[in-house]
């Protein structure tokens, strides 16, 4: 299985026009991925994707193509026989490294081709990816992991030891989600750039398709916010409601802000300022008890995770599938969430991000145990009909993907289509629209 | 002063063929610039740049073009009256900022793009930057100044107090930088490729040349740090030794590795871990105490600053000027550091690193006061040669620059042939070298 090529797509949506993911900090993202196709000299293809929201999305594409010398030529087998080697080699190219190290535009390089090297594996496998971790032992999974600079808080051993005392009730678990899928939470009621009126109607048909969990954007003005969650709250009763502030606040304004829409008793307020503020977030985290903090979709790697656990700045650990630098760095902050006692709830919407993160709950779910119903994956409803296998969604739950792979494959006639700039959409279609 | 073009050059230099600027994690760093000339309507051009190490420079020049339009059409003027607003424009773009957030490649092409506006801004005043600081009052400093998430420990009045608080005697320091420069400490004898005859000579050498503090690289072999520090404290006596250990250790690791070199009595341990680990930096610095733990040429932004500061985690404070969204992020350090009392000696060296960092140095201790023995500039003695105003050293010490701007301009004949890969150098001459 040697890697024979690497094929790069510059993909962007034009999500900006209805104003889908606006919030607080974003008002008008293109959703876009930086997409690659890992091909094999058998013609097989793993597919991987880092996501972005528009312009700078070739700065993305161009440094996947920085590392593809890394990875062309090699075989799958020797990939995935010292994956944590491999990765190692991928990030600690020392010119390359010093660009980040593992952070912005190098580690969303890094996170789209080492996605793409999991969905060729999973699919060599005739698994989906969830499955292919699960069946993984112990031993090989943590062979996967880079555990460097966590030593402190999470050795290999300990690691080891963490998922082996997990073990137990594991078939029982792996049968609970074929048959009941994961909970979720859908962001796609309460977007900034609507309207009182959409989100009363979008709410009412969440409700109806049985959405339990409801998340909606906050920050822009708090008399506005104010009225938006009375809004939510009419119509979603004692169900759960999160707040997400996409990192508009300082540190004390934030806290003085989420006490004024306590009343509202949301189960966490997201990002609620910088991303890089570890210490920041602590003390917003013991000023807003029982509110909780969350965060992770721009928390770059397992070094920041770290220091949000030490630091008790964490509720609910949203690891972002993309952001991270793939699996193998996702599955180091599982193993430290557990180790640490705090929920995971993924990152999703953008891209495909809800195609990626489903199966990494459910590995975290089935391997590592504790409460399903903590454990909530975002959930956003669009650009999935742009996937080969799109989540599927029923009451509220993912339902666990049974099709090989990572579920990251879009189709061949929207990568035609959105390919930026000269992909027809944007060549034709998007004339008329920007005009 | 409209600026009507951007122009931006790929520039590396083969620093690799001789291990100039090896050390624990870089063994062959090809020093480089993205490196950018702003042009007004009136032909008047200011220089910025960012420094990298060879792979992935294209990605920073990408990123740089990516900022552009955000400068083109603007005017001098406008930018400079509010600097900070201006600041924030290039910073917070949605889309682009998620690459970052000001962090990684688009971060370092922040710092090229204000670095030239400043140079192009001094050059009109006609005065060297540091002197366009000093002589700005501390209202129109801070004004240049984004306070945006380090208000929890530094507000826009709290720092206007500080500047005015540390006014007395201005004068007097202005003075003794011109007389005396500002001291230095040399990287340049301990490279970790180089051998340990070359280490002497070129320790005896910088005695002879007057200087009193020299760094030696660190990390890679206990026995052979051993014998190198042995080696330099023979040649330099009492005089001041620092280590630098470019990131190579884990927390514990680094805690036992310094203490089995305490006997060599370093001033610092530079970069013990992972940049990103503040609380590891905290950890490490309570536990080697009296020896500092000092940091920063890839701590990347000020809110990572502001925490390193709270955790006390740094006992000196190595901003870097191209790492940092350039002067006005820097300035934004300075005052924290001073806030907390903490000394910075600024990362130098790269390319250009040196003929950048003099100027804050020389502003930070007119403007901010306090001992000046304690900050010691870094100096590196390599591609000095390439710059039109480069770095004057005498005894060990920076001269003030005199010339008008950030020191930051190249030679024409070096842009000419260090351009990768078409210059003369990369086109003909390095393939001598590289079969």
């Amino acid at each position: 299985m040697k890697i024979v090529e690497l094929v790069t797509k510059d993909l962007r949506f034009p999500t900006s026009q209805d104003r889908s993911g606006s919030d607080a900090m974003n008002p008008d993202p293109d959703y876009s991925a930086a997409y690659v196709l890992i091909k094999t000299q058998e013609g097989l293809y793993g597919h991987g994707f880092t996501f972005t929201i528009g312009r700078g999305n070739e700065l993305c594409v161009a440094a996947i193509e920085a590392l593809a010398p890394k990875v062309l030529g090699r075989t799958l087998e020797e990939i995935v026989q010292d994956f944590s080697g491999f990765w190692r080699k991928l990030t600690r190219d020392s010119q390359l490294r010093w660009l980040g190290p593992e952070k912005g535009v190098i580690h969303l390089a890094t996170a789209a081709i080492i996605n793409g090297l999991w969905d060729l594996w999973a699919k060599v496998e005739g698994k989906p990816l969830w499955k292919l971790l699960v069946d993984l032992s112990p031993e090989a999974l943590i062979k996967t992991i880079d555990f460097r600079y966590i030593q402190d808080v999470l050795s290999p051993e300990e690691a080891l030891e963490l998922l082996k005392s997990r073990w137990p009730g594991r078939a029982e678990r792996e049968q609970e989600v074929l048959k009941n899928g994961i909970p979720a939470y859908t962001t796609s009621v309460g977007w900034l750039g609507y309207s009182d009126e959409k989100i009363r109607s979008l709410c009412r048909k969440a409700l109806q398709e049985g959405w339990e969990a409801f998340k909606l954007k906050v920050g822009a003005s708090l008399d506005d916010d104010r009225k938006r969650c009375r809004i939510v709250r009419e119509e979603i009763g004692h169900r759960t409601l999160m707040l997400d502030a996409n990192q508009v606040w300082e540190v004390e304004e934030a806290i003085e802000w989420v006490q004024a829409l306590a009343e509202f008793q949301p189960l966490w307020i997201e990002e609620p300022t910088n991303p890089d503020d570890i210490l920041g977030h602590a003390r917003i985290a013991q000023a807003l008890a029982p509110i909780k903090v969350a965060a992770g979709e721009q928390i770059h790697n397992r070094i920041m995770f770290k220091q949000f656990f030490q630091a008790q700045a964490l509720g609910y650990c949203q690891i972002d599938a993309a952001r991270l630098g793939g699996v193998n760095e996702v599955l180091a902050v599982l193993l430290i969430a557990a180790k640490f006692g705090v929920p995971v709830c993924p990152h999703a919407g953008g891209v495909g991000l809800c195609e990626y993160v489903q199966h990494l709950s459910i590995f975290d779910f089935i391997a590592l145990g504790g409460p399903l119903e903590q454990r909530r994956v975002e959930y956003v409803d669009h650009l999935h009909e742009h996937f080969v296998n799109p989540v599927q969604i029923s009451h509220g739950r993912y339902l666990a993907p049974s099709a090989p792979g990572y579920s990251s494959e879009i189709k061949a006639d929207s990568i035609e289509r959105f390919t930026f700039p000269y992909g027809s959409f944007w060549n034709k279609e998007a004339r008329s629209w920007k005009d």
